[in-house]
């Protein structure tokens, strides 16, 4: 499909950063692309223009009411300097479910991509081609019409930013320490805790600064009821090898479905690992530990693709993870999928969608 | 205190809406009030200007992560003229009790009072005076910082609008029917329900709309960990009255600290009528109706002050509260606290502040 589409082009284009500097999600692109939804018309005037600021009225109901939804993606430069994306049909799904939780229109998923598509072909020098380094995508939609009252929006606006980031490990993969977060609920049942929607994650700070200033890396979210289940680690979802089976918290309301996730369960059938999904309580993990069935554990998500965690903390426990190293498994999947996603290795799922350029 | 303020008048104004047609929250005064936050200053740049759209980074971080807080209070025109605020100093408070939970630095509470006075001396055409209409004031604050790194912001802006709004019951008041939500969540315990914070909002549009279709004018929520406890009536605290004794939720981290809520608390004591705050699950209030000693229901909010409920409906039950009519503790704390905001009535509390012109 080939989406008809307004292109202004920007007449002064910004100087590319040096990749080895590059801060995550901070340096964007000469272009964006954008659409407005009214309740008339629909999704209107697709359009690529140059990055520049919004016009947004005060009154728009995503500063008072936060209704939005977001996705995240990278864009990979191939070894025949191809652009290659992972799996982008699976993040326009999700954002149509974060869209129906959200009360917000639901996108043309087929035609998005393909406004997506346009829009990294213009700005294909942006994909960064040195090792680590990748292109991230952040399709996101806002709320814009002025009202105070509480209850959806008549009008929204869709955008496409892109960020060309540096090495999530610059200096080579290396295991985090996590706390178990014992007060602070990052999402109940009942709740929003499946879409990706922004009000799940500044609701996140308190706890994960409680956490950095203790020197650990993220958080690991338990339960909203019972404070006993495993849910998710930061934005990561989280997975444990306990006598060599590799177990990771069921999906429920309240933990996002991730797209790196889905992808080690599937990686770990193919390689025939079991993998299960079930609830799982910290009480089990500690005891796996203390009998020396913990083998290795670690957080999966588009930034990092594969984090492997060194440390668990909880209450007055502390859990040193394979001596503080990667486990083979962690280090297998990072290669496997790091390797897919830059086209250096077959793909046997048909996970990746390449653009030529 | 007289705080040192930028002021640009509009050069033409709007022409004032009918107060017999206003919505709710959809018509806005001709001058805003905005300042800035930069982690190296602090509070900068306060400014009275013509209400315009703010131009904003697509990268700003509330668009992502919904790093936002807001607060609403009424303006009402005084028999003699005046404007008269209902316990204004009690928003900023409260207003900095959210930013403390979202990470968002506070504000100087006297400053933006201030503020907030010389605006609404500029804008004092724009307080209605007929019956039961007032203006609308919306304060809120935005993380501006372009930055996709999921972490506090390290720049603000901090806005207050104003929008003049009509009677929320222009047929005078009447009870609504209100659904016990089982499904949805508002807020967990160790989430963000006692923060005015955007995304308590729009995560209940879900459940809203599933009320609305049924019927019914609101929902009632009930605690994320059990579904057993009262916390909630859509964005109003709720209040029973049963065998002559007013009850409420206490407050817990997943209530909002109503000013009417305490208001009310503060006028029922004052009447010497008992008013206990506590646990309340939703089979005790079965069993007070079954037993005929449920009288009065109402919920309290800025919005509508004080709003009857008429029925209560959960699961299989339907309880129709004082043959649906507005009950007598009901009536009075509605028509004494409205007559104390508008200035027809004296007030023993010093709960208002008025803006001699």
């Amino acid at each position: 499909m080939e989406a008809t589409i307004a292109i202004t082009e920007a007449e002064h284009k910004k100087t590319k950063p040096d990749p080895e500097t590059l801060q995550f999600g901070k340096t964007f692109t000469d272009h964006m692309f954008t659409m407005e939804y009214t309740e008339e018309k629909g999704w209107i005037y697709p359009e690529i223009k140059p990055y520049a600021p919004v016009e947004i009225d005060p009154a728009a109901m995503v500063f008072h009411y936060s209704q939005s939804v977001f996705e995240g993606l990278k864009a990979y430069k191939g070894p025949e300097g191809d652009i290659i994306l992972f799996r982008p049909e699976e993040n326009f799904k999700r954002m149509n479910r974060s869209n129906r939780r959200l009360r917000i229109p639901p996108i043309n998923e087929e035609l998005v991509l393909d406004y997506l598509r346009q829009l990294l072909e213009l700005e294909k020098d942006w994909v960064p081609s040195a090792e680590g380094t990748s292109l991230y995508i952040r399709p996101f939609v806002i709320a814009t019409e002025p009202s105070l009252q509480v209850a959806p929006a008549r009008s929204y606006k869709f955008l496409i930013i892109l960020s060309p980031v540096g090495s999530y490990y610059p200096e080579g993969i290396h295991p985090v320490s996590i706390m178990v977060e014992d007060h602070f609920t990052r999402a109940a049942r009942g709740g929003t805790g499946t879409a990706k929607t922004g009000g799940n994650y500044s609701s996140g700070y308190t706890a994960q600064s409680k956490a950095s200033s203790e020197g650990h890396a993220q958080v690991l979210w338990l339960d909203g009821v019972e404070k006993k289940y495993i849910e998710e680690v930061g934005s990561m979802n989280v997975f444990f090898k306990i006598d060599g089976e590799i177990v990771t918290p069921e999906l429920n309301d309240s933990i996002l479905e991730g797209i790196t996730r889905k992808s080690v369960i599937e990686l770990l059938e193919y390689w025939n690992i079991p993998v299960v999904e079930k609830r799982i309580t910290m009480q089990e993990i500690l005891k796996a530990y203390d009998e020396g069935r913990l083998e290795e554990a670690f957080g999966s998500g588009t930034a990092a693709v594969i984090s492997p965690i060194g440390e668990l903390h909880w209450k007055e426990h502390t859990l040193i993870v394979n001596g503080r190293d990667t486990g083979e498994t962690t280090k297998s999947l990072y290669q496997t999928l790091t390797s897919i996603q830059t086209g250096k290795e077959d793909d046997p799922f048909n996970w990746t969608t390449k653009i030529k350029l």
